[in-house]
């Protein structure tokens, strides 16, 4: 049984806008040390794990050719369209149809794109370790230690130790509020579900089969007569794998625990994580200049960003669009993104 | 005798950075309402006060085609290029030159391109009966009734009234502390200089060669031998018309009183004056959005500008630099043009 590595790369998302944009998505953009994208550091980290030859990336047909710019090791090949966004259910189904096809036994570890993890060795090590249990037959996910009461994420209660490093999985949360988040924390049971997971591509088609029947008939037409995907594959539910399959396995599913240093990059704040911060506590990106201010997130993308006198503000400019808010309030870009879509702004999307 | 408008249209400045650049300084931004620049605005105000054929606008040579720009109906002969920026003595001094060959007894209405003057009838008044008393041989100045006690400019000390809404100067005072300015404010006798001038041509060329006389020897040779000035003038001393001329006549002039809503748009925390504020207390300039964002300046030159859930700030961006600073420290936009330059990031500058 071989592993096969898919990086899920088909995500817009508007979190990091005027940065990303519809067009041009968070793990397209150069946010890491050396200009480095998310999505190459992604294959980077798991090249450790399968060859590139076995390693496919899932994007929208518009992105194939960004995939290719990022990581020109990429066969093309290994780049599997989809004709449309459905969320990660069907992007998953399409990939394990794509792996089955080529090698009925593999294995596959499944990645966002757009993460950033610090710790590179500590994933490799869980990654490697999950895949060993995906290799023989089920269906696992790398959960984080929380390092705070987090009401943005999913959660995973973890219970008995089914092997070193390896846990069963007693069910999957839904992002608590933030008592229940403090309640998480304490206990030490609950991990943040990150959304990497690892099992064999035959395994994981027949519980889509099982959990969402209509996504597997899909798929079955698609595996019966490849030329039909561009037909069938916009008619698939769009579902997370999360709520579409993973919930409802729970406690069949087994978790490596693991620190990895990690941040979905969900907002502005953050850049801190990834890039660090200078002596006066600044995080920057590109051309910047900061004179008496503290405490701020700072990106120029081709455009010089100079502050004077403010503290904590996030302050993200392009050649076409600046955006300036507290730090605490950074996941408030979206609402001038919906502003945009209202007023049909297309250029600034 | 003719009354001639001179319109000093050379000055630099980098307070209204990253908007106002050395080639393109803050008299041809489209600041007023309808994209009007301050330098075309000028122009309007003194249109009463003499025919575009007596109007003169001095610049630098590498400006003119601005200028002509900004005043299509200009003549360009009446562009006065100055060979290098040598400050107000000289430039005016090159404009009497230029009326008095071409009207012996003409009068000048000098007046600074860069200013902001909201009551436009009482500024016809003021500088109406400031050129009446010119035209009978004075040197005249407007000033204005302070309306704060403002340390950044100069004061005029008035004293007994010469005249329907004349009175005499008793002298000139530079930029105040700040308990001297509100004892100024208190007393009523103080006006603010703007920088606004009347008098016969003859009458400051025999002022500048008392009260300069090195600069009144260069002027006597480009009256000599006109083709002469590309040599003479950037000799000639680096100094205001203020400093140079005004301060030492002190008593021997007169000035105008007036209430114009004047501004001197000397910081981005001047536009609210120019341009008013809308519901929030935001005054926006370009295209912007505002979000739970009051009492900010947001300027966006061909770029949008979006502020969320912050206050009094000032938010300026190009298409290749931006600005974050608080209201109150809107001046410190030349913290960052200092460092440019010592940087000799040319591109910004």
């Amino acid at each position: 049984m071989a592993a096969w590595v898919v990086i899920m790369a088909g995500g817009g998302g508007t979190r990091l806008w005027p940065l990303s944009r519809r067009a041009h998505p968070k793990q397209f953009l150069p946010l890491l040390a050396g200009g480095e994208t998310l999505l190459a550091a992604t294959a980077r980290r798991s090249s450790g794990l399968a060859p590139i030859e076995r390693t496919l990336v899932v994007t929208a047909a518009s992105q194939v050719q960004q995939v290719l710019a990022a990581l020109p090791q990429l066969p093309p090949a290994n780049v599997v369209a989809e004709p449309e966004a459905r969320n990660t259910a069907p992007c998953i189904g399409l990939a394990a149809l794509h792996i089955r096809a080529r090698d009925a036994d593999g294995a596959m570890a499944v990645l966002p794109s757009d993460q950033f993890i610090a710790d590179e060795e500590a994933f490799r090590a869980a990654a490697r370790r999950a895949l060993d249990v995906a290799e023989a037959g089920e269906v696992v996910t790398i959960g984080l230690h929380p390092r705070h009461p987090e009401t943005g994420f999913g959660y995973i209660q973890c219970g008995d130790q089914m092997g070193d490093g390896v846990r069963r999985v007693v069910r999957f949360v839904e992002k608590p509020d933030r008592a229940t988040a403090e309640r998480y924390l304490a206990s030490g049971d609950y991990l943040w579900n990150a959304g990497m997971f690892f099992f064999p591509a035959h395994r994981i088609l027949v519980e889509i089969s099982r959990s969402m029947p209509d996504l597997g008939r899909i798929l079955d037409g698609i595996a019966a007569d490849p030329s039909r995907a561009g037909e069938l594959y916009p008619r698939a539910p769009k579902l997370s794998i999360d709520y579409g399959v993973m919930e409802k396995l729970g406690g069949a599913m087994a978790v490596v625990p693991a620190d990895l240093g990690w941040s979905d990059v969900g907002s502005f704040a953050a850049l801190p994580e990834v890039l660090g911060k200078d002596g006066d506590g600044n995080t920057t990106l590109g051309e910047t200049m900061a004179i008496d201010a503290r405490g701020n997130v700072l990106v120029g993308e081709g455009v010089l960003v100079a502050a004077v006198g403010v503290s904590d503000l996030v302050v993200v400019a392009t050649r076409d669009a600046v955006v300036v808010l507290p730090r605490e309030r950074a996941q408030d870009v979206k609402r001038v993104v919906e502003q945009l879509e209202a007023k049909r702004r297309e250029p600034y999307l």
